[in-house]
């Protein structure tokens, strides 16, 4: 007898890191897959991207959480239509203007409800330590002071834990391990201005391509201009 | 000259604890209300208790944040129309099933984020840990540990602090401080089951009662039952 596995769920925006994540995720737990939208100007693409991913995992439980207030009070880049998507600068230590503040709790908080709820002990989030340095809820010391959160504000003994199985990867080596592990890197998406054609000049293409160029790997995604970070 | 007061928020669900947080925190800070709809059976008549309240302390700036997500995950006889909202049972050590869980995460993580935009210093919740004993989510240590991960999680330098004026009060205290202070009960709406007359029977409408009931005042509220809980 095929013993069930246990619950998990996995946070997929529909770019490679989260991907990849569910890619791990699935070794070991039953998936489901919780998508945010909060008001981002690419979110009809990345939700096309959500679903084909989900598709792809055979995943049938998805939340899609509409918390598109981030987007009415404004201050970032991403769901500001007053503000315009800078162009990349890796080597800037700036907190960038796509910065959304505290988005991670935001998301996190909506994982563990759902997760009290379905039974869920793990919550996977495809955080990249290396490339988030200006976004504070990024960080290592960040998720385990969530872990503690949860701890004393979830029901005794839901024993919720966010896993972030890929924190300590360089973005070449999330291009390697994808290729590796088959994460469907054709059906992902990372660009923060265009909907049909990724930019290849903002943070999330910049880092992107720098990694598949440090990698050897193509990127099969099609960008308007190809720049290299190398 | 009169030196223009630091920015607040405060979350208003509409009942009686937020409107004296209010009036606690209108003494220092200009305020600005935050109201959450997160699916919640009263919504139509809470929305309106918020507006009314607003109204009543002049606030403009309000935002109300659409999180009914958590009533798509169901699991609370207050946002899940299959489940029936119990009557109270105030000496039970049981979670009620009233609780959402995790929801004081959910909404203060929108209120940080909102916090760093409009450079908010404090954040005002009127939870109060006695009445509160079966919600993870409403004692003083998550509260704190909420903090923590506030001060790692934020822009560095935001100083954002969540304070909780009313966690130690009885809600006989709160009755009898509501009045001192001229907060507008009668704008107040606390029960969970209806929209018109308060049903006097929930959880939130006996734990009201009670109060007023133990600090010798009259309720400007009108109830279908009107129940004795001394």
């Amino acid at each position: 007898m095929r013993l069930k596995k246990p619950e998990a769920i996995v946070l997929v925006s529909g770019g490679m890191d989260s991907a990849l994540t569910a890619a791990i995720a699935d070794k070991k737990y039953n998936l489901n897959f919780l998508h945010v939208n909060y008001g981002q100007k690419t979110e009809m693409r990345e939700l096309k991207a959500f679903n084909e991913i989900s598709d792809y995992y055979q995943v049938t439980n998805r939340l899609i959480a509409d918390i598109s207030y981030l987007g009415k009070i404004g201050g970032s880049s991403l769901t500001d239509s007053k503000l315009k998507i800078s162009k990349a600068d890796l080597k800037s230590k700036d907190i960038p203007t796509s910065y959304v503040p505290f988005r991670n709790a935001n998301i996190l908080s909506i994982a563990v409800s759902w997760a009290e709820i379905i039974n869920a002990g793990k919550i996977f989030i495809g955080a990249v330590e290396e490339d988030s340095s200006g976004y504070p809820d990024c960080r290592k010391n960040f998720f385990k002071s969530f872990n503690t959160l949860i701890r004393i504000g979830s029901k005794a003994g839901s024993g919720i834990k966010i896993v972030t199985p890929i924190i300590n990867l360089s973005k070449k080596e999330i291009v390697i391990k994808s290729v590796k592990t088959g994460s469907p890197l054709h059906l992902t998406w990372s660009c923060y201005k265009n909907n049909v054609i990724a930019c290849g000049e903002c943070d999330s293409c910049a880092l992107r391509l720098r990694g598949f160029q440090s990698a050897g790997v193509k990127d099969p995604v099609n960008y308007k201009k190809l720049i290299s970070y190398n």
